[in-house]
């Protein structure tokens, strides 16, 4: 039985001999390497706190006390210690999540993967057990130098710091990156951290060699304890953590338990807020990961930054088509520049990076200061490109409203990973941002239906300069050309059939115009007159569409969105008030949180296959 | 003629005598006072910015170079000296903005009035004229110590400080208070290098001591200069600035000009960005302001903190009910607490915090912080109530959607200024809430129609534990009490006429319940059948109103949100997947920015009146 097998649950790993910790990490090790190769996952991050994570489980009493891992997908040593070692269905249908999750264990406590909140519930948590008489029950908030960056952990720590009494630990794990080196004044201040001779180690320093004149000894460290502030203003810069009011312990070398342990533990005991400034290495023990993080981008395509796994090899993706035109676009344009989330080559800005290398901005995680930022920079006369997930547009809905949009900034957004993702789970489907970006004047969005149609809308978008556009294609292998019968108007149509009246018009949003098209085909062949459009520019909803449906007895708008609030919703809305009286029937996805499965099994489970929307509209008309 | 009279121009502001500078600042004061008395407006913010932006136009070369306003109602003085001084139509129809605007002059870039986002504008700003070659056009962001809470201004920052190229001023504004005194580590830290004896001082007296010894004195200087960075360490704390990599100078007095100036003009020199740190006092030269200011909230009702103004003695505002109903709450139920984002007036909690000042939380301008601590404090065992203005919820979209709703916390949003609020401007208006929470899982929405509603529905809300639940209601006065004429489900039913079929289902939302039922009992007049109901509980839709849409052959939704999403879109969703075949004609707000006029002036203007709906409703039936 090997050590890691024995520790199901964290009673036993505190009952285990420190001496076999060092070997319990090394499995652990290995497992990661092994089983996560297989599945795919999160490798690099959670190599990089194997120690960690030890030494915070035998410090601390969870579920009692809480550990919110920020961005949770660090969480994977956590979950080995919390009784969760089969990892041969990570990420899939009945298997293990990539990230916290409660339906799991009492162990997990927040679920959401997107970054830079662990110190808002942490602060939350705690105060609310101090009101409730909780006191001994210990709150820790494990967050990486990266989510540092987002706006919402600085407003967290501005609240934290003032409260003197509030027992909480937050415990920095600093390995200079997050999916890219960590960028802006907080990673420079945390170098100057890392690089200065501690005051913890002076300090013990001195204690030891004080200790060892026996009679006086006592007494002199005590006077040193006494000038501690004095002392540390000359050995070490003051550090904005502590110029905020927080107790800042470390820095602390993250792969030494021992040390570690002894940290957490006086940091636990300290009574108030207190940050432990913990050094770790991503990818620790896995040399691939580690050769790439130190030759990070001159070696695009061997390592995922994200996941710190190989790049699968395979087909072209939605990403490289943007990529590539990207880069031909910002050689003909000058004013063309780009933004990115700390998410350079994830969203594709590495071409362009290289062949512009002063005109791309990574903003680190601050999607809010993206979003102005590019306001800004088209009010002094440049069109900038926000490349991001779709799911993390979330974050700066108020900006893209009132900074871009009211201030009719031409700007153009490009939302990868758009609709259904699967297995990362609730947090990293993009299924909200026709809905979010159906609400803001003047904007205009296209859904591109394969690689050429990126291409070319891309190019479109960036002619607009006033108002905000945007691009949004899904995670994965870009869709298989699809060509157009005809144009009307704008609205490519992709298929008819001859008939008197049409009995159904099928609008087919972006890479769901080939559903689209396979479900008004058989339709069709059951005998009904068919059409089916892909709009293009989806919204605003555009005359053509009003148009076409207007000569329809019914439409349906099949979408990889929400439904509610969605493009079905705009048709719907722009028929009404043209007074066109048509029945519309939308498909997209419902209101409700999805569990982590491929994104097969979820359209599966959707309805959203040709023959389910077959059946369902025939049903229908 | 008026000093004031001849500043037509900055131009003419730079060719004034000095010496007549704080006569024209006295003018200012004394015009601002008496002007803005009149027709209400930000007083408070401009008469503490009077000599900054003076000395802001005689440095810098505005429209050549920018100077951005945070949070823009701090912009009136910069309107007097840009060529704008008739205010006797401020905020209202065809008169002056309450912020910048760029309609009304080259001198206005950001018209946004939600706060925190100054720095990151002028960061994209200052770059995108650096790449352009315009590095001769300089960029100025002034804001105040409130907004420095956001986490915006925390990513911009962070980005912002590493740029030793860039050049780029930040003056901040510290006031020690935006609405309310600003709270949390960053104003410590500011009040910490208020009350040191700044290094610059430190180093002016050097100067001049040593001037006084003719021969030694340059050399020494020099070398007392060459060590500066040893002298500041012992002088001054280092500060959190210049930890990030910012070039700092300050504190310095907001209200000499001279002084103002000659710092402005060095930092305007310096060449990378530097941040001023200017004090200055609210409301200064009003007697009233800085009584309030000094004896905040124990004067409660005195004198407005948003604005600076003596509140309005009027009639009971939607306000007023939620105070008084959460001081009974807070009462009865231990585990309610509350939060509020540097509003604690504003929004109504002040009562709540008078009689539980343990269990009321202001975070600073932080919502993203306030909405996840929130579900953190659900998640110890606490009911939270979060109380913000409706336009502001649009900055904590993806806490709401990711933290409080994915964890299924029970954490109450109440939403003041829900709607057209008229006066304020585009940025104000509360008329994206319902179409924005429309989009999240789980979560129930009340609009409360009147006073008694907004009692009951707080109490039925924070009954809730498994999701978040939301109330929005109005700014003003607080609609007549409409009784129900009877109960259909959780539906109140508010007028009903005799008849075989009904006709027509108008659905009420909220305040407009009593729009809803004027427009009704007209239709009826008229010779239809006719129902008229407020949901009370409006999203999500329910069975209740499913089922009377059934009976009824048109149904209309009049809700104070924009169309889009809202809630006619949620009712079209669910009789859509119920199979309800009846049309749906939704009145609302279009989408589109909406000039600042008064809340009358705009329904009238969007056909949100009892006759223009009675008019449309026909035409369509």
């Amino acid at each position: 039985m090997s050590l890691l097998e024995t520790i199901t649950s964290p009673a036993r790993l505190k009952a285990m001999e420190p001496s076999r910790l060092p070997a319990l990490a090394e499995e652990i090790r290995t497992f990661l390497v092994t089983e996560v190769s297989k599945t795919g996952g999160h490798l690099g991050p959670n190599l990089g706190v194997v120690e960690l994570t030890i030494a915070l489980h035998r410090v601390f009493d969870s579920p009692r006390d809480v550990i919110v891992f920020d961005t949770g997908h660090q969480s994977y040593v956590h979950k080995l210690l919390t009784g969760r070692q089969d990892f041969s269905k990570l990420k899939k249908q009945g298997g293990l999540s990539g990230y916290p999750s409660r339906a799991e264990s009492d162990h997990d406590v927040v679920e959401n993967s997107h970054a830079s909140t662990s110190l808002s519930w942490a602060d939350g948590i705690a105060k609310g057990r101090r009101l409730k008489g909780e006191r001994d029950r210990h709150t820790v908030a494990v967050i990486g130098d990266g989510a540092l960056t987002g706006g919402m952990a600085w407003e967290a720590i501005n609240n934290i710091a003032v409260d003197k009494d509030l027992p909480l630990v937050i415990v920095v794990n600093d390995n200079e990156r997050s999916y890219a080196p960590t960028i802006g004044g907080l990673a420079e201040h945390l170098a100057t951290l890392r690089t200065t001779r501690s005051y913890e180690r002076v300090l013990d320093w001195g204690k030891q060699t004080l200790s060892r004149t026996p009679v006086v000894g006592g007494a002199m460290f005590e006077t040193l304890h006494g000038v501690k502030k004095g002392i540390k203003d000359i050995v070490a810069p003051q550090g904005m953590f502590e110029d905020l009011g927080l107790k800042y312990v470390g820095p602390v070398d993250g792969h030494d338990i021992e040390t570690l342990e002894r940290t957490l533990a006086k940091a636990r005991e300290f009574g108030g807020p207190v940050i432990v400034h913990v050094l770790t290495q991503k990818g620790r023990g896995y040399q691939p990961a580690i050769d790439d993080a130190a030759d990070q981008f001159h070696s695009v395509g061997k390592i995922n930054p994200e996941t710190g796994l190989p790049f699968e090899v395979g087909g072209r993706i939605w990403t490289d088509e943007f990529n590539a035109e990207m880069v031909a676009i910002g050689d003909e344009r000058p004013d063309v520049v780009a933004i990115t989330a700390a998410m350079l080559i994830p969203v594709g800005l590495d071409g362009f990076a290289a062949a512009h290398p002063d005109r791309v901005f990574d903003v680190g995680i601050a999607e809010q200061h993206a979003v102005t930022m590019a306001s800004g920079l088209a009010y002094a006369g440049l069109h900038p490109v926000v490349a991001v997930y779709a799911t993390f547009l979330n974050r700066a809905f108020d900006q893209l409203l009132m900074d871009c949009a009211l201030h009719r900034a031409g700007v153009t957004f490009v939302l990868d990973r758009a609709g259904l993702t699967g297995s990362d789970g609730a947090s990293h489907n993009g299924m909200w941002d026709m809905s979010l970006t159906s609400m803001v004047p003047g904007l205009r969005l296209a859904a591109p239906r394969d690689g050429e149609q990126v291409r070319a809308q891309l190019r479109e978008a960036v002619e607009v300069d006033d108002g905000p556009t945007v691009l949004r294609f899904p995670k994965g292998d870009v869709a298989d050309p699809l060509l157009a019968v005809r144009r009307h108007g704008d609205v490519d149509v992709l298929f008819e059939n001859e008939g008197e009246a049409v009995d159904l018009l099928v609008v087919g949003v972006g890479a769901f115009a080939g559903l689209a098209t396979d479900a008004g085909e058989k339709i069709a062949a059951h005998g009904r007159t068919v059409r089916v459009v892909d709009p293009r520019w989806v919204l605003p909803v555009s005359d053509d569409v009003v148009d076409l449906a207007r000569a329809a007895s019914a439409v349906a708008v099949v979408e990889d969105n929400l439904v509610s609030g969605g493009v079905g919703a705009a048709v719907t809305l722009a028929l009404s008030q043209a007074g066109v009286q048509v029945p519309v029937h939308t498909y997209g996805i419902p209101k409700r949180f999805l569990d982590h499965m491929s994104r097969g099994q979820l359209l599966e489970q959707l309805g959203l296959t040709a023959d389910q929307l077959v059946t369902d509209l025939e049903s229908r008309l």
